[in-house]
């Protein structure tokens, strides 16, 4: 089988690598489609730890199953969640799954820029979904990105009725629109700086789209202006540079909370001050990856219609491109999402 | 009647005003006993506004009412809580009755060192509460900074179980550990360098009380061992310098919430480091004064026997002591709450 | 000015009374539009209390203010919800508003069925809400019921993704499923006998509209093949027969709720299992009317396009007419919301 | 090694059986003590599944181990919970984990009425836990029952602050009148009709014991009187009467929740009125059994001294006076709770 191994984004080599077979419990899959994550992008991230196989976004067709797989069978439609929790661990039982050890050391194998993928045990119990016959493997390949919208959109605990600020209007963000249209949120401001980003964010819904004053407090006061308070009830900071997390930190109502989203390098940080978040009572949260209740819904909405996926992903490429794929999704070039599929 | 004016921590001056009368809906309480806050001793935000009548934490008899006051008879024993909520804004409809601004505006006249004041309508209909017999004046004037805490554990979403982090032993950190023993925490850590306090701390039920170590990884090391976990589900930081601040970033556990219960000055900040609060989906909120829910759970607490005011209270003084009260209390000399009474 | 003073179903007479003069704090409203309501039909409970001015869904534009009124002036288009809480009795501290005394014994002066009606200051000041330019006084009329639905579904705590069952598809059926659509939910089965009022159902986007099987087992059988689970995870039982209740108490899942929306005679009653809900930890629960953040939420959701008053508001009438409307009403004839209109 | 096989209440046999040995992912377990449960002693429903091993709240030695068990070794001291979720199944990720099928169906081999016991790989990595030293074997077993009414105080969603009905003081009455004191709740009314229990629930700390009026109704006014309220905000029924279900139904505040902790026959029911909960906006709800998350914290409160287990267990049998731990339970006579114990 065809496998894709990252060097480099500009370096990716495709090599032939004998197809596995699925042990007790496991299933083989036959790759389909696969995402490209922004995170396959960072090359600063991946580089130092290259040769590596990538791709989290995949979906296919089970090709074969181990012994003892009791809820799938060979040609079962599928979608697989690379990460799942053990489901007992201090942070499992109380919800906080994403932050479980085995959550954060599971994998599929090779990756799902891969020809062919085996998926562990665990994972065909806890988090290997069956595509309804009018998903397909191309919008099945949205249910990761949009379970991670969906896990924020829990955690701040988006009411109906909300007033929310988004940052950045990238896929993720067009996501985000959907998504909270999904929730019942109708005072959406989407804040972005490049145009045909723009112009995305109010095609999918958003009310008001609008370029950020380069000083927080002066787009704090705007913001108001519009909201008629003094901020929105929710932010979400969809976006990793320091810019944007400075804006967000001005821009919820006494009482509001701030989601971070997506995160800077480690060493980057912005200044927090304290009397700001005590007198106006100020949550500051933060979401990280999703969960195996998140995949589901996502996979719910996405078959209910509740997402666009011909909106969402805007460039297909073969498995022999994905240095290609990778480098249009770094552009932010006019492209959305891009997908590598296998015919 | 005799009424404290301050202008500064070391001259506070006894003068004499006439008794008001009450209007319509309003009573005159005469003063029994008033606490001293922190707040009382700011010299740097209260004296460029002086002179000023202070005094936020009284009890007393209603000596006479106004026309159509219907809850309340003279002679009724109170406690009166100096801010009240409008109940209807966009803040109170969502519950964050602190952030709403009839809150913030709100005062009883002049105030709680002065033999007499008077509630108006909207504080007697919404946050006067008759002491029960047995809680005696002294006891009444912790329901306001227990109040305090109340709101910052329910912010915090504290469960029975939870481990917590309390940062700071004084008189407010010591009134924490009553409320959080009474909220089923069991497991349960404090902060403190002063000797006296900490000595306090252990004896008021706290199992670990540690001094820090100056470096807060180095802290949060030792405390996951002590826990058996990467942190605390809870932190409160009941201290208002940097330093505390930036100990308890480091000491939450993944998934958990650091609330910050007192501010520095508003030009102090700290850094926060995005990715940190990312990869661990750390929630950071932040908690002000108390609404008229909290007053009445602190009544009832101290009612019921969950909190001891003969062990809270330590020095007792005279109207025209009130100079000596606030250095007292700004000393953090071996003192815990000191009071006003007044015969 | 003309009142409609109710005897019984068949008499309703016009009369003519003095316009009431605004006192303190209070507003003269000019009716436009007022609503029908299945409770101005139910004569066993409305005629031993005969004559009787009704009317509890208006709308229309301030005709005169009192004193001291702040935040409307005259000319304001406004909804006005005839009962509003006191805000600090206990239910209304616990977020149970229409448990509240003052609640239940608060009205409009005379009523929504005349020419003008008086807001007490109460009113003014807790649930008088103004209509943005574009919401018409026809669509205000139904902020009220609408209202009803958004607290049934907010005690029920409808998540997005829950399965859900509405038993009744009546005027409060459809303004059910737009709402549920409006909370996210999209697995939407609805019970309904009329034929009519399936079609209707299905129009407005429920995916599964059913006549359920005499037997409740029955049908609960049939559900859970439909939703592939034991039942739904809420059931909304918006019909006030017996027969609709013993059908709703089948159909909820393990774990699941159900909400009781409306109610047959006091003397009626059902047989509780006690073990059915103890072996699959069933709730059961009710919800009264509905509060000053319902209404607000309700207003938005019209604003926003989330309800489409105008395939809601089916038949139109004059105030002479309202003894025709309230037959109109009862007769469960191909009508949906009928409303008065005011010239 | 010893087994107990169950007939009926006055047959039960000590049969020798061989030691099973631990397979992939088991242990074995050397039977310290195990608790003798209500459900013990339902003939009834026993019987005619008979012969039976019984006992679900055990602990005891860990005797061997399988292969690849890695949290566990020979000699420690652990209880084992009976029954374990799938954790991955649609009512496991909603957090009914007591609604599983698989929890269903998980038993300990041969039961906890053995000198030894199988815990198959499941219950190993579940919901086995590890006694700390200071918490005797004897305590351990009240790790299940205890759990179970954590599992029902959390579903009620309890607040420190709540008024509290709870009907029967049973063993498993006193368990509920500590946990609801760790919980918080002080305002506390216990009914009971026999005289010895009646004294145990005072010395247990509960402020009210009563003996209710056979009327419901003057009950509920008695109450009212008490509390001045109009009925308790969470009421539990800790009996299996219908007279108890019938009185508590009356006894909750408007907005207020009844919970059956207890079941009578499949057959019996009350009259549920669905305008008294509609009008009232009243709450019933149901617990059943207890999950791994409550173990744990049952666990958490009897080594933190949350509970005394020794003024709860009052009587100790060998395993061949079985039967007559099971009559004396059944007897209601002065007992608590009867355990057997192993040397």
């Amino acid at each position: 089988m065809k496998v894709a191994i990252y060097h480099n984004n500009h370096d990716v080599r495709v090599e032939e690598q004998p197809i596995p077979k699925p042990k007790e419990g496991e299933i083989l899959v036959n790759t389909k489609a696969c995402g490209v994550c922004v995170a396959d992008t960072m090359e600063w991230y991946l580089s130092p730890r290259a040769p590596l196989s990538l791709g989290h976004e995949p979906t296919g067709v089970i090709s074969s199953i181990g012994p003892n797989v009791e809820n799938f069978k060979e040609g079962d439609r599928v979608f697989v969640h690379h990460h799942v929790p053990c489901l007992i661990c201090e942070y499992c039982r109380k919800g906080n799954f994403t932050m479980c050890k085995t959550f954060r050391s599971t994998h599929i194998h090779p990756g799902g820029f891969s020809e062919y993928f085996i998926a562990s045990k665990m994972h065909v119990e806890r988090d290997t979904l069956k595509l309804p016959d009018h998903v397909s493997f191309e919008a099945g390949t949205l249910i990761e990105p949009l379970a991670c919208i969906i896990h924020a959109i829990k955690k701040a605990k988006v009411q109906p009725g909300d007033s929310v600020v988004l940052i950045g209007a990238g896929t993720m963000g067009l996501l985000f629109i959907e998504c909270l249209k999904y929730w019942g949120v109708r005072d959406l401001i989407v804040y972005e700086i490049m145009d045909w980003r723009k112009k995305n964010a109010l095609e999918f819904g958003a009310q008001h789209v609008l370029m950020p004053d380069k000083e927080p407090e002066v787009e704090a006061k705007r913001l108001g202006e519009i909201l008629k308070s003094n901020g929105a009830d929710k932010v979400f900071i969809a976006a990793k540079d320091i810019g944007a997390m400075n804006l967000g930190m001005q821009l919820a109502t006494k009482g509001g909370t701030i989601t971070f989203f997506a995160t800077p390098a480690p060493s980057e940080s912005i200044d927090l001050y304290p009397s700001h978040i005590f007198f106006n009572e100020i949550t500051i949260t933060s979401t990280y990856s999703a969960d195996h209740n998140d995949t589901r819904m996502a996979l719910d909405m996405i078959a209910n219609g509740g997402v666009s996926a011909s909106k969402i992903i805007s460039h297909r490429f073969r498995l022999d491109q994905l240095s290609d794929a990778i480098l249009q999704t770094q552009s932010r070039d006019e492209s959305l999402k891009c997908i590598i599929r296998f015919e």
